[in-house]
């Protein structure tokens, strides 16, 4: 018998009849012969409210606090979607992060998970319980102290328990039917992909698809889980996240999309540098300074110096929400470096063209810029990886520069098959 | 320096100004140059909602599930006590029951503390936090399960807590200003007493004061630990509960009072058995059916039989709550006994005087019933203790019996002091 891991977030566990939907699928995959094992999150927005209610007492609570509190969310739900399996004559246990043996370590708050140690988990099941296990959450290993895995942490707590569990497979349940080639809210002709390689989805997570967290993608190609991204809300098959983009194709096979899909983030702001002279170690006080104040960088870019006054400007984006911690900190930095001024724009937006085949096509990038200046898209600043090409855009062009890429390289469907149920859960 | 244990309840802690206010009572403690544990409740109804889910999901929820459930009500507000704390420049940290050593039996849903191992508590005061509890929970001893100890349990994690670490006192902030000699809602010339015995406030709790939860008071005696009961809401000094009716008086003290106050109960129902034969093991065969189904009896009065029918009635009072499953229980016995019917009646209320100087003073008996006679109410059962007597009546006249014995005890204050705030906590 095979072990089948779900993931159900917050829009799927809104209220006692979400609930009560989500026990019946569980059940289902019980009854179909699998044991299960079940990761939630807290129900719709209760983490949000218990934010809300860290705010009103403390501006600035302890996070080992704050991650006490927020646990309580999936405590709830966990005993809640127990309950409702009960009700429907199954059996069902539920345990918490740290009941389940997930090992973190000591960063509350933003935790990372070192080791499972399922023995309860599978003593549960060995007694032909259904296992509820709250997402999110774990307990360190130095200081045994309950600690969170930040927003999305229950994608990695499914994975993770995948992993431990040697599990056939792990479905995150979704309000999304699987991963599409662009977000169908955007570009309502965007086809939902049957399969997609753990470096294409990593890519894609990166660029801004929220269906599934970076983390748990990484973990899963780590340890090589399918994971299966499909909706709760329908009985459609989703998309599987599996294989590598070095496979050999399988004999018989079509050759491979050369795109997998487009992706798009309206989260990050762009600080410039302006005026930093060009001279050996100035960039690496600059990201040294930032990388101190625990600030995240994604795109860097620096221009050649003008010759005339040996000054250069780098500019780089970062999440919006660390902005103002970035701009104070390099403010601090400016007598010692002496740059000349510091910009900041929050009104950007990055689209990201995402596929294993750009590798051995030339000529995307040519292909991609024009769609964007046929559209009367102005390209900021451009990054590239291995299968991924990024620009950052004006925040008002994101949605056009999504759907003329889209097009322009052949991916809108027929005819509209994406469904979008709700919010999104964590 | 002295360890001091406080309880804030569910009514003290109802939204973030209210905890922000315990926050601020709990540092002057610390201030004062006490080390300082506190024990919480979860916050104002959340209990009730918890519990109110969990019925949408599931009419018989597991009691494990439950206790899962309802133990996320604490979890939040120890969080938000420690964040609060915090906030004011203090140092606290928080702890589950489990966290803090609270050891139980296995009976979900109404576990006993069967030992506290503080040792994370000891060295979190050590590093010199202020250490915020979970009450109302625990782990089991042989299961690892999260229990929890039922209604009122936070008081005996406090109390138990105290007794583990030695404290110097456990003081239970409520919404009254501490024990009343009646309920001052109903009396309104109620007098606080400034101490009463361990014994006495037994009965009173057992009588229906919801002031304290009796296994709390139990706990306390056992362990000899002082509960100072008082308000969340003011500065006064509440009610002292310490010592034994049987302590000597302390030299030049004044003899104790005879009447520790007038207590009452509208929660019990009474069931009369009409019709038993009067044999050998009938009145056995009753109650051990309705213990097995688990129900507490509270007073039981059988008749002598009349001599024509060599027939008796049994009546028996029990909580309301337990009434459809006791009269489901006796029903099924009918046949096997062969007592002809079963009486249902939900309308009572007990009174009970409790005092012990009653143990040397003669006549209370007579004075109670005449008090009673002479306000009109009609006594229906009587049941004594070696310090209180109890008597049922009807449930319209209890405020009447109540008034009445307490004037008739000289109990009445010049003038009015009892000042009631909220509801009551668990």
């Amino acid at each position: 018998m095979g072990i089948v891991v779900q993931k159900y977030g917050g829009s799927s566990l809104s209220d006692a009849d979400a609930i009560k939907r989500v026990a019946r699928r569980i059940v289902d995959a019980k009854k179909a012969g699998n044991d299960v094992v079940v990761a939630v999150s807290a129900m719709g927005d209760s983490t949000d409210e218990l934010l809300d209610l860290a705010a009103q007492v403390s501006p600035l609570p302890p996070a080992r606090e704050l991650d006490m509190l927020l646990t309580a969310g999936e405590r709830i739900s966990m005993a809640l979607v127990a309950m409702a399996i009960s009700d429907l004559g199954f059996t069902a246990q539920s345990f918490t992060g740290s009941q389940a043996g997930v090992i973190t370590d000591d960063v509350h708050g933003k935790a990372k998970i070192l080791d499972v140690t399922p023995g309860r988990i599978r003593s549960a099941i060995d007694e032909g319980h259904i296992v509820i296990v709250a997402g999110f959450q774990g307990v360190s290993q130095q200081t045994k102290e309950i600690t969170t895995l930040g927003r999305g942490g229950t994608d990695t707590t499914a994975v993770a328990l995948a992993a431990a569990l040697d599990a056939d497979v792990c479905e995150i349940y979704t309000d999304v039917d699987g991963v599409f080639t662009a977000d169908p809210r955007i570009v309502p002709a965007a086809r939902k992909l049957a399969t997609v390689t753990y470096e294409e989805m990593l890519e894609l997570a990166a660029s801004g698809a929220k269906v599934l967290h970076l983390r748990s993608v990484e973990y899963a190609r780590r340890h090589n889980i399918p994971i299966h991204v499909r909706s709760s809300f329908s009985t459609l098959e989703g998309t599987i996240v599996t294989g590598s983009i070095n496979d050999p194709a399988p004999e018989g096979s079509m050759e491979a999309p050369i795109i997998a899909g487009v992706a798009h983030d309206r989260s990050e702001a762009k600080i410039t540098v302006v005026g930093v002279p060009d001279k050996v170690g100035e960039a690496a006080a600059i990201f040294n300074a930032l990388a101190e104040a625990q600030i995240n960088i994604d795109m860097i870019v620096q221009n050649v110096s003008a010759a005339a006054t040996n000054l250069t400007d780098i500019s780089f984006t970062l999440p919006t929400s660390d902005g103002q911690t970035a701009m104070t900190t390099l403010d601090e930095l400016k007598a010692r470096v002496g740059f000349e001024s510091l910009l900041y724009d929050e009104s950007i937006g990055k689209i990201s063209l995402i596929g294993a085949g750009m590798r051995s096509h030339p000529g995307i990038s040519a292909k991609f810029f024009t769609a964007l200046a046929e559209a009367g898209v102005n390209i900021g600043m451009i990054s590239t990886s291995e299968i991924r090409i990024s620009v950052i855009v004006d925040q008002d062009d994101v949605d056009r520069a999504v759907q003329a890429c889209h097009t322009a390289f052949d991916l809108d469907a027929d005819e509209v098959e994406a469904v979008v149920y709700g919010g999104s859960g964590r």
